[in-house]
């Protein structure tokens, strides 16, 4: 697959210069299809049967062996979520703090992390985004760190698994910005969410969740999928390895788009997203004010931020504003070509 | 509208006498449509932009409003959900209770509330689903009576508003197999639970949450759509009513199916429904073993009901059998003509 072959995959980039990855993906044409033809399925025969249920479980299974092989896992440590806050919430609520408890975080993360967070119940020490800040927060009472391993704001990337092994503290990772994104290792990560609609260009709510050892964890929200059988009390035996956490049903026609989303990606994937992530900052190093950052978002402060969103969306240029921040936010993928990025560039 | 018409509207009733609405109600062409529609404009235009967010928030918005008048509530009573399984792990996560604490619950109730109530710590006290079995159960520590409205394996109704005001308990119903299939009025009960792809005929992995008062509930789940305002350490303020309670991202093609959902039953709905429940009740009498029941279910025993279910979907009768209990189950809706039913009748 050539550059051009993979762009060709996305109807909305022979539009727009879409450069939106990290809110969500483009959507492929292939995964479309995926969609519709289980849709088409359902409509016409009902969603009944040996072979519905059958075809379920074999599009759970894939998507979770797709996901834990993205990130170097096997699949019995992988839960299938509906987003990246949903597994923070599973893993905050099975971890059972309390107010003696703390947790070490950044002030440059996203609600979906921090709202868990503070419903868990633990103290919530905030500190700057550097690896000093967060090995400094440390004490004896903190059972976790919670942290992006890309930033949403900047892009920058956080040492996440130096850090797990300098602090020898569980490590909760945010993987929204990253999964997709550059190449990700989950070994030696206790937690790592992951957004399907992001950087894997899958459909909306959907999502995972590695668990390096599922037997710690509590199952704190158990669905059908948790378990393997169960008393009349609600006591259940747990279902094998990660598939405990899974909150629930995904729609069958999501599940289907994602395992095509998840099959399509080229393997020079994350070179080319770097490359061009790269052409993108050097391209506007010279018309705006760059915020440093690694990965594949940039960063720019603008004046106002929403109207510029605005304008260059008039041009056909995506991009996005980071609320309270003064930042615009440019997000370049696999699919990225120079013309986008000139586009942009012209907007501007 | 006339029941030929409404029957007109679901494309599997052509080939198979769908009786299974239980456990996923047949989809309407138009509510297909309306996904399709959706997928469309994200794969053409992306999933950006102040039209995408707006649409996605005006969905949110219709959805709330149709399930709430659906059950006779306002709008800021109502969560939008993924399942009732979703809604219970809300509610019981919420409360916060303990290993003092007791819920009273049926030994008929599915595992999507009991895992929930297992999940909270605590004490379930199990009872026969009978009104005098469940008042005589509660106890000064009884801080919950989490209930079907409609039991699944049978189609027994309980009495719910009444247990709630002759105990004074506050009650969650599990309104999996009421909402939608017989009149349900929310006024009185604390917590009810919806299912969107049951009896409401919606996508999958859709649904809400009925809270009475919003204030009372802690929100342990928090989503982006929970909060108007965050503080660093994720401390928030919430959003008015139970939109609070959001849980996250529903696909904004499965909103807009569920919208569409909501818009076509006609006003005979639940007339039809529980007449055409009674012919089938009258014209299995004679064939098969029925067990007692209201609302639109109807069960029966059988030597070998995964046998059955099977040489009955090989005759194009869906129905389904309820694992460990002998029983065969068929759901009855506003669609169901007199043809599904001698079929069936037919077939056994």
């Amino acid at each position: 697959m050539t550059p051009e072959d993979a762009r060709a995959l996305f109807p909305v980039l022979e539009r727009l210069a879409y450069l939106n990855a990290g809110t969500f993906g483009p959507i492929a044409q292939p995964t479309a299809d995926a969609i519709r033809a289980q849709l088409d399925t359902e409509l016409e025969q009902g969603r009944f049967g040996k072979e519905y249920f059958e075809r379920m479980l074999e599009l759970r299974a894939n998507a979770r062996t797709a996901l834990g092989s993205l990130v170097g896992v096997p699949d019995e440590h992988v839960s299938l979520t509906g987003s990246t806050t949903d597994g923070c919430n599973i893993v905050l609520a099975g971890l059972d703090l309390g107010p003696e408890d703390e947790i070490v975080t950044t002030r440059e993360e996203h609600f979906g992390l921090l709202g868990p967070l503070h419903a868990s119940g633990a103290r919530v020490v905030v500190v700057d985004p550097e690896p000093e800040a967060i090995l400094a927060a440390v004490t004896p009472r903190t059972r976790l760190l919670a942290l992006s391993q890309v930033l949403w704001t900047t892009g920058r990337a956080l040492p996440v698994r130096e850090l797990r092994e300098q602090t020898g503290v569980p490590i909760l990772v945010d993987g929204a910005q990253s999964v997709g994104a550059i190449p990700v290792d989950a070994g030696g990560l206790d937690f790592l969410t992951i957004s399907g609609q992001k950087w894997l260009c899958g459909p909306d709510a959907t999502g995972g969740l590695v668990v390096a050892d599922p037997e710690r964890l509590r199952v704190a929200r158990p669905s059908y999928f948790s378990q393997t059988a169960y008393e009349e009390s609600g006591s259940f035996e747990p279902a094998d390895g990660a598939a405990r956490f899974d909150p629930g049903w995904i729609a069958t026609a999501s599940l289907a788009g994602l395992v095509t989303a998840l099959e399509l990606p080229p393997e020079w994937r994350f070179e080319r997203a770097a490359e061009q992530t790269g052409r993108c900052r050097q391209l506007l190093a010279a018309l705006v004010d760059l915020v440093d950052g690694e990965a594949t978002l940039v960063a720019f402060r603008a004046e106002d931020p929403p109207d510029l969103v605005a304008t260059l969306f008039a041009a056909g240029v995506v991009v996005r504003d980071l609320p309270g921040t003064g930042l615009v936010r440019v997000s370049c993928g696999w699919w990225t070509n120079d013309d986008d990025l000139h586009r942009l560039a012209a907007a501007l």
